[in-house]
């Protein structure tokens, strides 16, 4: 059988921590399969994911209407469902990786779409590897998605620069209101962005500051480790200078030794330490060392889901890759996932590249030492050329009363056709 | 000498907290003073608020071009700084109260314009009964700001609705989120919002969910004690429902003995207890006790300067109440405040009132049990029928470089006339 001859199905799935724009990667997906009737019959989508077809639970797009699938373009959060459910290696999880053949045949899937990070990639790759061993026709494409900006082989991940849109606007906003109030209350407004391992998102911030003095006046990356001497020293240069001091921090700042400060501060009532708060760690250091009063902020899902202030670039981009990697699929590319090659920085221009899912897996993309500055303070320009036109273009959402309006999908299951199946 | 005669100076300050449309308020204040030249000389504001006024430390609006006075309407903060500075009894505070009259006569300033919350419409209370005793021909005219909307006398306060539809969108957005993880991750989601005593901005969350089962599912209001055993049994009843729960807190939750719940949960490195983060005691006690994972977010000042999504219907409010300032002082009307009068919900409708200071001082508006459903947990049909209108409309900042386009103002001083002064 020959799936040229004759229209075959497709399964999509999304992956891990959701963003402003994954449904936007979707939507690119769903409408480039809809014009091509001759060689995608359905797509399915795997209701919360790969789980979704490890246990058979497969959602049928074709179900909905052409305009819910366009406003998919303007809704965050995952439209299907996401998980986090990482596949080991092809040894240890033979049977999740079979399950997903048998279920890819029993609803005749030919073409296997995975939109998530590194992880996903890694899958992606090795459900590649088992369908050829297995003998089962299957092109698989990744699509990449990752607010944390670290895979490798695309300039940019969709995701990233709305996340970055909205913490650099957040940053300059705050720092307004701070430096109205620091004559007689707050000095000291701290942020606590996402990012473990990377420091992109701190970075982003970092663009709200064009000119010296402007918020914010510190950032905090993961990629260097904390020195608390230097770090309270440049605080108290920003007071002496501007009255206040306005600081973004990586959620996984560390010190010299490796240690999270998010883990030396806060205990519950229990003793417990509490993970997460780094930005509290941080600012009441300030407190407790020069006496400065403080506020905090934490963004949490607030900076990866608001789809409000979305970059259009990074909208764009979302779509172009769902788009691409339909049609690197119906060109036959297996095991690869289309990314973003910059072309230039001023004006920006960019266009897609294909890279091989072999190549990306698990490989995690840092912040390069020379994006930031030589005191580890602050971002470079060169890190400035890089970020800047991610950030690029509003696309708002339409509104209803007073707030956006997402669609939310009917998300009706396709019947099952195999027996149950213990994940 | 009579004020009629020639143009006499103004003096403007901003005071307490800043919004995210104080500035519009300043706008509508300034630009309306510039179309009467032949009764208003110079508008002076006070740099950081009325301590400007007693340090004689005036800002020249005069030297700043119209344009970049339009552009105070879409700048968050406060452009001329304001302060935390609460003039006391006129006994207590005599010297402060003599020194205002001493540096409004040395600049000819007739006209006192207060732009502030109820500690700051006391304050003007205070100024026209001392300017009255000594004699001072001045017109003093308060103007409602509060993120709070919690002054008396005014159906709704300019910031306020500002603040509700970026908590309302924040809400929803990581509703979207969460409902994308809740099969393998995240089940759980708090929002922490302000509101010390009254519990207006976690109402405005409650806008977010239009139908049953959307976010978010419980809101935590100050006016009504944390019950742990009511609220843990609604948590699993969204958990056995939705498989997920979002709730908005208010910062001032407290117990039936009136304990801060914030003051219960966290210690630093040193056993001191840490006030905030209600947020992340209530997130925890869910997960100690149901066991479920949660993220929290903690919005700070990010929700009371996020002008991005500033209401429509906010702005407006701000803008017309400055111009009705100005206006009412010219028609002579002392110890005054305009505030906004209802006509009607559907369609909105409103217009300028006038309240005496005397009435609006120290008076705290809290939100109405009947605005509050039974159970404590969520907000009535009266109630969104009283906060829609608030959040409608948008009316976006200009951007530059992907990020919003805010004014810094000269700020340049006017020479001072009169000797030091001890605050």
């Amino acid at each position: 059988m020959n799936s040229a001859d004759r229209p075959t199905n497709a399964f999509y799935a999304q992956s891990g921590g959701v963003t402003a724009v994954i449904n936007t990667s979707a939507c690119g997906v769903l409408e480039t399969a809809r014009r091509h009737p001759d060689r995608i019959g359905k797509v399915f989508a795997g209701r919360n994911g790969i789980i979704g077809a490890l246990a058979e639970d497969l959602i049928d797009t074709s179900l909905e209407p052409d305009a819910d699938i366009a406003r998919l373009r303007h809704t965050p959060g995952g439209a299907f469902g996401s998980c986090r459910y990482k596949l080991k290696s092809l040894n240890e999880h033979r049977a999740q990786y079979e399950r997903l053949i048998e279920v890819f045949r029993a609803h005749d899937i030919r073409y296997f779409f995975y939109n998530g990070g590194n992880d996903s990639m890694d899958t992606a790759w090795k459900v590649s590897q088992i369908s050829e061993k297995l003998g089962y026709p299957l092109v698989c494409v990744g699509i990449p998605k990752t607010v944390d900006n670290d895979l490798p082989h695309t300039d940019s991940c969709p995701g990233f620069g709305s996340v970055a849109k909205y913490v650099a606007t957040s940053m300059r906003e705050a720092g307004y209101d701070v430096a109205s109030m620091s004559a007689t209350s707050t000095k000291i407004f701290v942020l606590e962005v996402m990012g473990r391992h990377a420091g992109w998102i701190t970075a982003a911030c970092g663009l709200a500051s064009e000119a010296a003095g402007e918020p914010p006046h510190i950032l905090l990356f993961p990629e260097i480790p904390f020195d608390q001497t230097a770090f309270l020293a440049r605080v108290q240069d920003c007071i002496e200078r501007y009255d206040y001091c306005t600081i973004a921090v990586s959620e996984g700042l560390h010190d010299a030794s490796g240690k999270f400060l998010s883990e030396m501060g806060l205990k519950d009532a229990f003793g417990h330490s509490q993970l997460g708060g780094v930005g509290q760690v941080v600012a009441q250091l300030i407190k407790d060392k020069l006496g400065y009063k403080y506020h905090w902020a934490l963004a949490d899902y607030l900076q990866r889901s608001a789809r409000h202030i979305a970059s259009k670039t990074d909208l764009d981009q979302a779509y172009a890759l769902g788009r691409a990697a339909v049609e690197l699929a119906l060109a036959g590319r297996n095991a690869v996932m289309p990314g973003i090659v910059r072309l230039a920085d001023v004006p920006y221009r960019w266009e897609i590249g294909v890279a091989d899912l072999k190549d990306i897996a698990n490989v995690e993309r840092k912040m390069p030492r020379d994006f930031i500055s030589a005191d580890g303070l602050h971002i470079t320009d060169k890190c400035r050329a890089y970020l800047a036109p991610l950030i690029g273009g509003e696309d708002y959402p339409p509104f209803r009363n007073g707030l956006p309006d997402y669609v939310r999908l009917k998300n009706i299951s396709v019947p099952r056709k195999l027996g149950e199946f213990q994940i």
